[in-house]
């Protein structure tokens, strides 16, 4: 399935994401690569004031990797006011503000209240700034909350796509619940102590029969020191099957007389 | 203070902290941009594994916004193996990994780990693939973890620098403090709920005065709504100043019959 202007299908829009207002963009390009960092965040409003070059233009479809949808849907407006006039709460981001009284957040505090005010059915808009130049004070004197991102405060050079994805990541992190940790596992199972110790077994017998092990006042070290380096890590049943195979193909060459000398 | 190229200077740098790993860059552009990603997130080492149009390339300079430092220091490799040789832990970033067996984390996940890692003195790679096609399985089978972002599935395309940025911003955090929400004020402080109670009090008096309160049943409700308004926000001292001169401000106007009409 494909948007309308042959782009990719996007993911599900909801009524109360949050809008995305680019104010007074510069470059096409830059609005594209927003559209994108938008569509990886799952951030899908996006409003124009006032584009420096007009609107629609060529190069933002064509930077925006498929995300054509967002631009397709995009609606300019002249000023922040009319672009904000029907939402509830603006949310404005800027690295360094002065002079300014007015609660300030981090993108992830932000990106919580976000969630919170589309499941109250409440209209959220984030401005973001012309390239280099960033709001001016009449923008943020619209704006209920200032966005600060907890970056290198020595090095705070952010472009226009990659603010808009700071966001849109922490968006999309809000109703995110993968595992920080798991095992990626292809048509296998995770072994259990059971086969690991089935293997174990296998092991040695087989280093018991070999020698390796004849040491009786050594052997229990050893022994140990052989389970924590099988159970460190999480075992696979398809790995075990692999571990029997290279034992019991050891031995066997082995017992052939086939081992090569150490 | 600036580096030795005329770049910013950007930061301490920490000798533990991960080394990012551009795996068969094509596009000088796109190192310099990740330079300056790794620069928002206060990454500084760089390594480059067999760059398609070799190294240095000017490119990389100019679109890496003062990130200077980190190109001038980056090194380059003509394999994974002889980038990763050094170091004790490698994560592979791979949105899709298939038939693989390896832990796989969040980017805030890996973030953690990372810094774990590096409080211990151990030296941690991350891996990030050529644009378009990625790490393969050679590539991958140099990881010890697999780094996975949460983010759209129905739209996954990151560039390069956005694919670090998101790895950078997360390794910013692991140590950073700032509050997640604050009020920002300049040069003025809260107000105590003592201000705030004398404002309430010069205010009723002037409503008083006027009649505005006149409706004995209807007045505690009135005063009760009013005070809800001026609680519901942190408010600080130069507002209260501003408040109070306003309230004196209308009644002077009243007094002397230029009230304009409602």
């Amino acid at each position: 399935m494909t948007g309308r202007d042959g782009g990719a299908d996007i993911g599900p829009i909801g009524e109360f994401d949050p809008v995305v207002i680019l104010v007074r963009p510069q470059l096409g390009e830059n609005i594209g690569t927003t559209a994108r960092a938008m569509a990886n965040g799952g951030l899908f409003h996006l409003r124009l004031v006032a584009p420096r070059d007009g609107w629609p233009q060529e190069r933002a479809w064509s930077a925006s990797s498929g995300a054509h949808r967002i631009l397709d849907a995009a609606t300019v407006y002249p000023t922040v006011d009319e672009a904000v006039a029907d939402l509830h709460h603006v949310f404005a981001t800027c690295p360094r503000p002065r002079h300014i009284i007015k609660p300030i957040m981090t993108a992830r505090g932000a990106a919580s209240e976000l969630r919170v005010h589309a499941m109250r059915g409440l209209r959220c808009g984030l401005l973001f700034g012309p390239e280099r130049a960033g709001l001016d004070n009449e923008d943020m004197a619209r704006a209920d909350t200032l966005i600060r991102y907890p970056l290198n405060p020595d090095f705070m050079s952010l472009n226009l796509a990659q603010a808009v994805l700071v966001m849109a990541y922490e968006w999309f992190l809000t109703e995110d619940t993968t595992l920080p940790r798991e095992l990626m596992t292809n048509e296998t199972q995770i072994a259990t102590k059971g086969d690991l110790e089935n293997f174990m077994t296998h092991l040695l017998r087989e280093l018991d029969d070999s020698g390796f092990l004849h040491n009786e006042q050594k052997r229990p070290g050893m022994v140990r020191n052989l389970r924590h380096f099988f159970t460190r890590g999480e075992v696979t049943e398809q790995e075990l099957r692999t571990l029997h195979g290279v034992v019991s193909e050891l031995v066997r060459a082995r017992k052939a007389g086939r081992t090569p000398k150490p």
